[in-house]
């Protein structure tokens, strides 16, 4: 595993050596851990490119934890703590000026304070926008990272499973997604993925909402979103039930539509489709049904070591889709007033000669009366 | 309480004034839940100076819910939902360049690359640092925003009284903490204010200690750090107890020596002391018993929106206790291998006429065994 992390590093390095930069800075927290390996919290990785040296920053912890000093064998890196101030500043005083000319560091992550405190302990330091480039190697997955994926989605579906076996009418959305997340710790997760989302009634199918304390009732549709963070991989999935024996006309016909919706999405995703495509296929029912407006920006989005990655599924993204990039296909319907549904899924893209697109969050997508 | 808003941000116009800048443009997320209310996640406030036109700028989310676009009269703002892109974009796009020549910006929050896409649509706008003027209107609490602190610390005590009366032995932190966190969302908390901290064992007193599966057993140190978030105010509290009928000596010297550090750190809040006279008023116990070395780099900080902020209780930090600031005090000590103890309150300066510093935390600090 620790020679994965070294390989990784390699193909930075090769990209910095072709871009012209003598080191390279990485903050951005999923970044170093794809890199690094797990590493606390504000640790930052100076690649070296030239000299090929490349060191893990930590910051002394304020909790008197100080960032363990050993270097990592394991890791083939040197493991530095900085006892005080930005590791970021500690990394650029580490460069030797005469052989390190030119930083790359992440403007998308580093403040503007931060930059310039960088600056002002290297005045001599060209620095360089290394831009999204990890996140760009981040986007196909390798096989192992697949599988802490399906094992993330494997303790969702568990975690949601037991949650349609217990009682669910009088209890509230709050309690609900308490529970959904301590069930996710219970099957092995790290944690929850995201904030889980427990929506009930008129709150059913909004995406973004934040449970409350409104209690589930008898003919309510109910959508629960969640994902567990498995070894720091993150993964999701949302469904849509029906509470009570049978559910109203405008409720089934809602539920297929949004259905219908999710499949599409899921069947266009081929390595060499689109990203708009995909976005298209999934939100084209949805319009031709009159819902056009209310859609959210985007149908899904990759997932990894942050719940949302590249790619972004939607009208205006640029890019096709390759093989082993893990996506969600999320569309929703929501009616003001009345709720919606959302079906939500984690998939991995693999070519139709290997069976095309892996579902991995396998609960059912019928619609469940409970 | 709108009318509180409006205040804030009258006072930081008039600093804004002084500073010379025609308009600010606030970022982080606590000081613009400070200046304009709650505000959804991503959206900014564009303060205007000259004109006094302050427009808070909230994302599209992409979940499909729209930023609420009505102007808010309670706030005595307009609120406007930036359809695309970047609100502190489109907040510098909004600014007239015949009126407004410069722009302070949250430099410490700002990262380089939306600096960069702000100054690109107004590359007439001078652009200054704001610097951490909204943090520092920050540090001292109104008494509406302490009352929110004392119900966070009620919420806490209640969690944590009610896991006491709990069977502990044989359960892992993990679940432990779990359910704390379960129990501050039951008595009304919005959420946790933090990570629940649950150490058992070897574990005990480290603040920073992530709940492992380790299971609680007869005769271990168990230290636990948790807080309520209330209406956005966080609060902490830490307390440690022995498992087992009765302690073993070192535990109860150990646990002496750090309750005294506590009270001595206590005792000293009043308006006037300086931070660091604080800091070694709770540190110098622990150090003549010969256990300054793994101490942590502070033993207290502020709270309020954020759990961690000004000021800082450390060796070296600048500047003075105001009346109404509250902090945490917070000593400790960790044994490797052994475990170890920490005691953490949070508090209000009070001057010694109104009775000295307010307890907000009030739950036992005698040792318990559980």
């Amino acid at each position: 595993m620790s020679e994965v992390f070294a390989v990784r590093r390699g193909r930075l390095r090769d990209r910095c050596s072709a871009a012209g930069t003598d080191a390279a800075l990485v903050s951005l927290p999923a970044n170093v851990r794809y890199l690094a390996g797990g590493a606390p919290p504000g640790a930052v990785l100076l690649l070296g490119v030239a000299d090929q040296r490349d060191v893990l920053l930590c910051p002394r912890t304020s909790t008197g934890d100080p960032a363990d000093g050993r270097p990592d064998e394991q890791l083939r890196l040197s493991v530095l703590p900085t006892t005080t101030g930005d590791p970021a500043v500690a990394a650029a005083d580490l460069l030797d000026p005469a052989t390190a000319r030119t930083l790359a560091v992440e403007e998308h992550h580093l403040t503007v304070a931060r930059h310039r405190a960088v600056r002002s302990v290297a005045p001599r330091l060209r620095l360089a926008d290394l831009g999204r480039s990890v996140e760009q190697q981040r986007r196909v997955k390798d096989e192992e990272e697949i599988s802490q994926l399906r094992i993330a989605a494997e303790i969702s579906d568990q975690a949601l499973g037991e949650l349609l076996e217990s009682i669910l009418v009088g209890r509230t959305e709050r309690h609900l997604a308490l529970e959904l997340e301590r069930r996710l710790v219970d099957h092995g997760a790290d944690g929850p993925a995201f904030r889980t989302s427990v929506a009930t009634g008129p709150n059913s199918g909004r995406a973004g909402h934040r449970p409350s304390d409104r209690r589930v009732e008898e003919g309510d549709f109910l959508s629960v979103r969640l994902g567990a963070n498995y070894h720091g991989y993150r993964c999701e999935i949302g469904r849509t039930f029906v509470i009570g024996s049978s559910p109203a006309d405008w409720q089934i016909d809602l539920y297929d539509l949004v259905f219908a919706a999710q499949r599409a999405g899921r069947e266009a995703l081929t390595p060499g489709t689109a990203y708009r495509d995909v976005d298209r296929a999934a939100r084209r029912p949805l319009e031709s049904a009159g819902y056009g407006e209310g859609l959210a920006a985007r149908t899904g989005h990759g997932v990894g070591l942050e719940i949302d990655e590249d790619p972004q599924l939607a009208p205006t993204a640029m890019g096709k889709l390759d093989a082993c990039v893990p996506v969600t296909v999320e569309p929703g319907v929501h009616l003001p007033g009345r709720g919606g549904v959302r079906i939500d899924d984690t998939l991995v893209v693999r070519p139709e000669a290997d069976g095309g697109p892996e579902l991995l969050t396998i609960t059912t997508k019928e619609l469940l009366a409970l």
